[in-house]
């Protein structure tokens, strides 16, 4: 009961002061005195040594984040980030996902599949002055390729030594460019996933959702060479001996208490210009997030009578359906918060700071009003650059504009491709020839073409394509259904072999093809160019321009006393704050702890509250205070997003406390704007974490492995 | 911020200690000690003197409670209790339900019609000797009878001096009989009435549900003859001068804060045994439930094409909704509390006390025996009962088996007449005659007897009625089909006027009369006076054992420390605590105040969350310390029910700090078994209730007559 108590007590008094930041590691010396008042135990300085204590047990998995939890390599992340190595291991007759995975030993560990990879952080260079220097004074498209080559050239530089992946970031949109060295690790082994009943617990129903009882953690395990370097999977490569890895927490965390997360964020987009905004909270969210509801329910609407039509479509339209949840619960955050308002208030604040500064203000002030032209470049041709690339990313017609392209690209150096174009990136171009043929019906691929040249059709005059109004030859539905059923009738590619066939077509063999659908592919090369081109020319003047206001916005924003961070990158970020819940609406409080009895609360027996036998047998076997001893979940006031999935939580010891494995849904809109109130981290517990591997799905050996003591 | 915080911290750690026990006025030497820990500062045995402060001035409404607050007779009480008095005083044109109602002065309140009644507290009388010697050792029918004409007579001889209302009340099923008398105000009229968008925000999709936002206050006014004793409607009486009337609290309320409610509680069945409640959780909730959820989804179909009958049946499946939500409510919380084990552990440790009791506890489990018995008897015949209780219970056929009753009952001194057809009871009839026009379809009703018929044609053969055998003719659904159009094709009793002119017929003409409706009304008398005579059998039989049983179960609670207050029976009660909220699930916690932005965050600008402008107005402008100091509703844990409404909530020091006006939906299976970690009361505060009637809908002359300061 007291734990409850001084939670929600907490986490209302801190809520004022939730922690907006995701920090660079080379900010540490700007926020070592704010962590050390925050709860910090360790001096801050030891944070800034990435390849230290505890920091360099924190690794990348490429789109999620993990962390070393023992000399032997053993990897800790969540169970989400781990599902494609339960799922590539599964069979007919021994379904992972469902019933989970225990090697008793190393020599029973499997691999996690062939692209799987540990990231070791070894070392960060700035190389500022070579992009700058690479770019010059070039501006639009010449600026961009400029970049594009030189970003080429430093991680070329950069991985010619073997067993290294190097990325270039960029921070405050080209203010600063850095270049992360990582050791590549390749063969990474799935070591124990509980069953998905506990690693998935609540699934779709819960996700994002506060109260939460999901066991998201699984384990991996990197491995080496003998000579300890990386390489491919082979039975002969040992365990990885990592220079750090975390310890786990023997204090019991409690509400208030100073946690922080090391971790790899996607993307947010917390500068964006207030127009930038508007086109993404006006627009892009709910017309064209309309769109996507359309199109659910063409699909849903023609699956109804054909199963196998349903099953076809079924991936696709949950895609649509993520982002339609996803932009919805943005927009439901903006209103509450009023973003819209916020963002105009917060530019004008910086744009009448600059004006007070007179002639020092001036570059930060034309950098500003170009950003704002560009803005409105993107936003003229916004719905035909949606259309088109709609229609040209269509199913088979997609599939065969892709071809197109591989066989112009396909032409140049490996080095000058395109990117998604080059020598590794075949298999993935084979894959989704292959994979077309389990989600592909003409019948509804020509329905949603349809719903897209319908809205061709609405575009004005001076937007229209020449090629696709020659290919309808006519301006109503009839000339839609007659071009669409005329080509799909006609085209000879909807078999897999016959297009397989042309991933090593020339491009005069491509260009030169008889099929209607593939003209009509190759029809579109130009405007799609063109688009592409638009986009890199605005991009090439966005890095121009909106480094100097970036820089002009700092400068206010420090004027002001408030710290600055870069928007998220993928790159390593620090965030830090505290255990607490939140008020979600009047008269209600979330506490920051949920329990045992809440997890079988919950159980229904069906999924996803199919929570197993023996968990809930264990847990009515308890009593109150061994139950009060193992939190299931926890809310903090972190600043993630997605790639933060499968961060190790740290406390002010630097000890492993938990994982992160989601925001609420409140927070979904603070990519944009960030809401202090409502802004919360979930995090699976490591004390449920341990007492899942001893009493219910139990894992002796890695607990001894981690020195577990229970 | 602070109070929200303290507010949980509270409402968690007392949360054990929820206040069950409708006490009786009577028991307050036993709950003093109980009273001023919980924090009453008044000394308790003041609370034991009804006309004095501040007893005296809570009053009976006849459904609801409701308190004077000034000198002049002005009475609070709910929005919801005085809405029949709205809904007359509304027309056409003065929407009052939508708009409110605020008179200016004395002169311009309006009746609130001529059967709205304030029953004030006179004097309470233990009548048990004279209810025992009147049963004196009879069983069964006739000791029911015998207790009637007691209850009857006695009643007769207190309301002998005009002015007064006497009701008698059984405490623990006939253990001890009290007789109240009451000032009986006639003539009482409507003073003020927030907008609905005020006293109904929220409406029933916030009915029973937290967090809560309600202005449910309305301000009546008691007025008798200039003589100062109760008379009628006239424009000469004159204000009461009740000897009491609270005054507002000037302290602020908080979490934690004592809270006490005096009321008049309708039912609880806390006392029923096991196989009682078992009838109800087993069956009538979950069986008889059903059968109502089919007859909403038969009349439901019926209305889909045709919107008349959808009108006219509106009303009626208002009615089994209503039914249906509330019982699925109790089943979730008996799920939840695991209600049928408590009562069965609770029993079983009762029987086995008396048991070990040895000769001592004879006289009570040979009682539980007997009662067990009599369960066993209801139970039966509950399939026949019902069934024939619905189809004679059926619109137009229900209508004709009352005039024959009334037929019956009117050749009899109306002393001696059943209830319901007294000569006080005819403008009811005449009533339900005339408003059948607008709740009848014979299609309808026709389905609505052939679902029932389907059910008695189920019943084992020996409790088939030969009445209905002989008028259905079969023992199909042709049979049914049949019977059913002849009769209603037969009729002649549609018309309300052919029905008006049979209210005054003798039996003779009744039984003699050919319709074949009534015919069939005619017919089923025998065996509905079977079923009633039956259950006034038990009755009789329970009222003789029930006592005893009961004494033994005070027995077995003292022994155990508890207190024993009995079921509410719609007489005096009062009941404390403190304001608290609580945790309706693991990892949520609901705060036990809500708050101006709250309400204004509701808004959608449709009924039923329609704030007025000006009232969103005056919260946008407010500071969030002004904000603060209203509250709007709050949580304790109080153990109230249906008739605490309107209840006046009081402070330590006997003060109005708001008034009691619904229960959480978690508390509706507490009639039955107490929860006390979810059974709580919610109340709009009296700061809410003045600062509406100051910024927002004014009567600053109430506000004066109040003492209210601001």
């Amino acid at each position: 009961m007291r734990l409850a108590v001084l939670a929600v007590a907490l986490s209302l008094s801190f809520a004022a002061q939730a922690k907006e930041g995701m920090w660079v590691p080379q900010q540490l010396p700007e926020i070592a005195g704010p962590l050390k008042q925050a709860g910090l135990e360790l001096p801050p300085e030891q944070l800034a040594n990435l390849t230290g204590d505890p920091m360099g047990a924190v690794v990348a998995l490429g789109g999620c984040t993990a962390s070393f939890v023992s000399p032997e390599g053993l990897v800790v992340t969540n169970h989400h980030c781990a599902y494609g190595a339960i799922q590539l291991n599964s069979t007919a007759e021994r379904n992972l996902i469902k019933d989970g995975f225990n090697a008793a030993t190393l020599a029973d560990e499997v691999s996690a599949g062939p692209n799987a990879r540990v990231y070791v952080m070894d070392r960060i260079t700035d190389v500022t002055d070579k992009m700058q220097a690479a770019a010059g004074s070039t501006a639009g498209l010449a600026r961009q390729q400029a970049l594009e080559a030189a970003q080429k050239a430093l991680i070329a530089e950069c991985e010619s030594e073997a067993g290294y992946r190097c990325t270039l970031y960029s921070f405050f949109s080209g203010q600063t460019w850095r270049l992360f060295r990582q050791i590549e690790i390749k063969d990474v082994r799935l070591v124990y996933a509980p069953p998905g009943s506990i690693g998935n617990y609540g699934g779709e129903v819960d996700n994002w959702m506060w109260p939460r009882h999901t066991g998201d953690f699984s384990f991996y395990r990197a491995y080496v060479g003998k000579d300890g370097k990386p390489a491919a999977y082979s039975q002969d490569n040992v365990p990885f001996k990592p220079a750090q890895y975390l310890r786990l927490a023997t204090d019991a965390l409690e509400a208030g208490d100073f946690v922080m997360v090391a971790g790899y964020p996607g993307t947010t987009n917390r500068y964006a210009l207030f127009d930038e905004f508007q086109a993404v909270s006006t627009w892009q969210y709910p017309v064209v997030g309309q769109h996507l509801k359309n199109l659910v329910a063409l699909v849903e609407a023609a699956g109804k009578d054909d199963a196998e039509l349903a099953v076809k479509y079924a991936a696709t339209i949950r895609g649509w359906q993520n982002a339609m949840k996803n932009w919805d619960g943005q927009l439901e955050g903006f209103a509450r918060i009023d973003a819209s308002a916020t963002k105009r208030a917060e530019e004008d604040a910086v744009l009448a700071w600059l004006r007070a500064q007179g002639k020092q203000g001036e570059a930060g002030l034309s950098a500003h009003a170009r950003l704002v032209e560009l803005a409105a470049e993107a936003r003229a041709t916004r719905e035909r650059d949606l259309v088109v690339g709609q229609i040209a990313g269509t199913g088979l017609l997609g599939n065969l504009r892709m071809l197109h392209r591989l066989a112009i690209e396909s032409a140049k150096p490996d080095a000058e491709r395109a990117p998604g174009y080059q020598q590794r990136d075949l298999p993935g171009i084979q894959g989704a020839i292959q994979q077309l043929d389990r989600r592909y019906d003409p019948k509804m691929e020509k329905q949603l073409l349809a719903y897209w040249l319908r809205e061709y059709l609405k575009l004005p005059a001076n937007q229209r394509v020449a090629a696709i109004d020659a290919w309808l030859g006519g301006n109503d539905e009839a000339a839609i259904t007659r071009a669409l059923d005329a080509t799909y009738a006609g085209t000879t590619l909807a078999g897999t072999d016959a297009r397989l066939a042309l991933m090593t077509a020339s491009q005069a063999d491509v260009e030169a093809h008889a099929d209607p659908l593939l003209k009509l592919a190759v029809s579109l090369a130009p405007v799609l160019k063109e688009i592409e081109d638009a986009g890199k020319a605005r991009s090439g003047d966005q890095n121009l321009h909106r480094p100097v206001y970036l820089a002009a916005v700092q400068s206010y924003k420090r004027s002001q006393g408030q710290g600055v961070y870069p928007d998220a990158n993928l790159s390593l970020r620090i965030t830090y704050g505290n255990v607490m819940g939140y008020s979600p609406k009047d008269g209600v409080a979330y506490t920051p702890f949920t329990s045992l009895d809440g997890l079988a609360a919950k159980a229904t027996g069906v999924e996803p509250f199919d929570a197993p036998k023996n968990q809930l047998d264990a847990i009515a076997a308890m009593s109150a205070q061994q139950k009060a001893a193992i939190p299931v979940n926890f809310l903090s006031d972190l600043d993630i997003t997605g790639g933060n999935s499968g961060s190790p939580v740290l406390n002010g010891k630097g000890e492993l406390v938990g994982l992160a494995f989601d925001g609420n849904w409140e927070s979904v809109s603070s990519n944009w704007v960030f809401d202090p109130a409502m802004t919360r981290m979930i995090s699976v517990d490591h004390r449920y974490m341990v007492w899942i591997m001893d009493k219910v799905f139990p894992a002796p050996n890695l607990l001894k492995e981690m020195g577990a003591t229970r």
